[in-house]
């Protein structure tokens, strides 16, 4: 279940030092390996997100200076105070915020995780989820729907405020009745159950959403007699119609996943990859709250219609949280049809899939890959096997356009740099610096 | 889309005669290709089947003399005889049958397909299956659920009755009024669908069945507020519950589909394969509606625990028509899970799959396999080609226990002495058949 690390690196770093990382990353490998998420509520933000009040809107990414947020993901943080009632407009907005009237601030400083620009403002109903093994919670806000045009891209206007109105109005209260009525919803058999159906849980969540509906089918039925009748039609035929719907259920999942293996003196694993407008960045399970960033990700992907490479704008994303926890890239194999708009073929995806476990601590013990005959999941991203494989993690994501909308979906391949960045901070052997150049021109030539 | 006859077939077959069979194959594999089966009632079998009465028992395989059904299949029949109140018990079932007062046909003789013994009694609810590119219509009865004891794999008892009780009162008359309200449902596109989420709709159904359960979903919910809403509740409890629920409705599709292509003159491509307790037979389209028989198929597969191979019975099973339209073994390789039982990897799972193209006649245009690049599954299984390649079908398969019951479920390899009887009446070349021997030869070395 485990891997060493490989003697190489060992030989160099002294025996106690590297006795106290393998023991250290042991611990946040069980931590990743044994969370338990569960579904337990929905709510507005305000009620449940820790430190979340009126006036602050969060947004995905590593913390930046309200300065260097640009572009689309500016503009959905201020269009987020135009929805939430804070401003008349995006100027008015500008205004707000620059006087400090209000306060835009990273997921990531509230426990959040955001898909794309990861828009959250104190009235928009969260996912609430529970990690029983370690007792913290986690929150993601709610999908909201096929319509390229959404707010975590970047796009707003009466149709977006419709759909995020009825996600307030129906989806949220109708989750949260069929939550009460239900009891609280483990996440972990139906994610891993969804890997045998043809998912990896981020870019293709089709049988986790299924799942889903029918763990609450009887639920609905219930619910459908009542007051809430004509709100369980609409939500029944949403999730019917929207098979990205348990993204956020997934992402939810693994940010308790990923926060629990947080905080472990010495571990040198991945707790979170991040990106917002300007960067890409990582967190570090030994290195505290900071993360450490670096340029935004290569790009292996398939635009859609109409659309071309210069279309491509970074407006963040923190759906990528679900690599960390052994999904997506991660479980690539397991989803072949990706291979239509990731452009590869299923061999492809395989070995994509399979090179992963050369940067992983171990393999997860409920998260096993069909087409890889079962084996585990690569868990436990390890920030120096990175570094001395000169492989990065492999990240299957949604494209933003600069115009706002989804314009395409692919591969995207993190740069070396924060990486390298992230083990500044643990001890390594003198010669590593050499070597992570050796390593990032290798890599630069087979990417 | 389509694959020519091999050059050595050719050069020794008339051109005339080659040319002949080339079209009418070609004709056949479109209508394979080009069936669209749509589920269109649901009603008691005595209501809808072909010439069936109330003293008329049907079972699976290629017609026998009363006298030759032996074993579970024979106890089935005498089971059913007592289900329907045909006869007190046994005993008085088997003086009925012997003096004529109840009759037993096979269901190939009657449009209706059978899964393992495929017991149809008069009052059994039937799924009513119409292809609407050719007009035919097919049937297959209801599956019985979860439990190992089941009347189609021969056993009996009080618990068996009420479950076909329930079909008969609940399942049937429920799906019925599912279907008046919702209308025709096309059955093409849940299962190409199924095919990109881990099914291949023979030995798994598990998203087929979801799929399904998704479309009927608000119709059910309609359901629940009238007078069904008991009946609709269990319904939705089985549908959640019992994942191979779907195979009935790929099983009618499926002969639905290859009846249409059945009877093409000259066409040497197969049309049914069916398994009784005395042999497993191939139908071909240009030969009427003989059936010619050969041994049992060899199996590969894995025991239930406590059970060894002396405990393996044949006691009938048609569900192998999948394999006549490109499901089941045909697309292997869209449902890694099942190496758990059929004991191979998810490579030899490719490899298998991958063989089907050397012995059928096309691609399948709308059934496409994901793990195999979206390639269309194999369609039309030649009966020369199989004797040319020395390659039999692969069917994925279940394996009942001479106590009833399944004990098992593996991959099932028939043997080529079918395939030859199948295509003496057809045109060949004289060295035929020294070329069959030696395939036998190579086919028996290599299995």
């Amino acid at each position: 279940m485990t891997t060493t690390l490989p003697a190489s690196r060992g030989d160099a770093l002294p025996a106690a030092a590297q006795r106290l990382r393998q023991e250290a990353n042991q611990v946040a490998f069980d931590r990743l390996a044994k969370a338990e998420p569960v579904l337990v509520d929905v709510a507005p933000a305000l009620s449940v997100v820790p430190s979340m009040d009126e006036t602050t809107i969060l947004t995905s990414g590593a913390p930046l200076p309200w300065e260097r947020y640009t572009g689309g993901q500016r503009r959905a943080i201020l269009y987020a105070a135009v929805y939430e009632g804070l401003a008349a407009d995006a100027e008015a907005a500008e205004q707000a915020i620059d006087a400090g009237r209000i306060r835009v601030q990273s997921t990531q400083e509230h426990d959040c995780i955001g898909s794309v620009a990861g828009i959250y403002t104190a009235s928009m109903p969260v996912l609430v989820v529970r990690n029983e093994t370690a007792g913290n919670v986690a929150f993601c806000n709610l999908y909201e729907g096929e319509s390229r045009r959404r707010l975590n891209y970047g796009s707003y206007g009466e149709d977006v405020r419709r759909e995020l109105q009825w996600l307030e109005n129906t989806m949220g209260p109708l989750l949260a009745e069929a939550l009460r009525r239900h009891g609280p919803l483990p996440l972990k058999p139906i994610m891993a159950r969804a890997l045998r159906l043809g998912d990896e849980l981020h870019s293709r969540n089709t049988a986790a959403t299924m799942l889903l509906a029918r763990e609450l089918s009887t639920t609905f039925m219930d619910l459908d007699k009542g007051p809430f009748a004509a709100a369980t039609r609409e939500v029944v035929a949403f999730l019917a119609r929207n098979e990205y719907a348990f993204l956020r259920l997934s992402m939810a999942a693994a940010k308790a996943t990923a926060d629990a293996a947080h905080g472990v003196e010495h571990s040198s694993l991945l707790t979170g990859m991040a990106i917002n407008c300007q960067d890409f960045a990582v967190r570090v399970s030994g290195l505290g709250n900071e993360w450490f960033r670096g340029q935004h990700p290569e790009l292996e992907g398939q635009l859609f219609d109409g659309f071309a490479k210069d279309d491509v704008e970074w407006i963040g994303g923190e759906s990528c949280v679900t690599e960390t926890v052994g999904l997506g890239g991660f479980a690539q194999a397991c989803a072949p049809t990706l291979q239509l708009y990731q452009g590869g073929s299923a061999e492809a995806m395989r070995r994509n899939n399979e090179a992963m476990f050369d940067i992983t601590f171990g393999e997860h013990p409920d998260f096993r890959l069909p087409p890889l005959d079962f084996r585990g999941a690569p868990l436990g991203i390890d920030v120096f096997a990175v570094l001395d494989k000169g492989i990065v993690p492999v990240i299957d994501g949604g494209l933003a356009g600069k115009d706002g909308g989804q314009i395409g979906a692919g591969v995207l391949r993190p740069s070396f740099d924060c990486f390298e960045s992230g083990s500044a901070g643990l001890p390594r052997p003198l010669c590593a610096r050499r070597r992570i150049l050796i390593h990032q021109h290798i890599a630069g030539s087979t990417t």
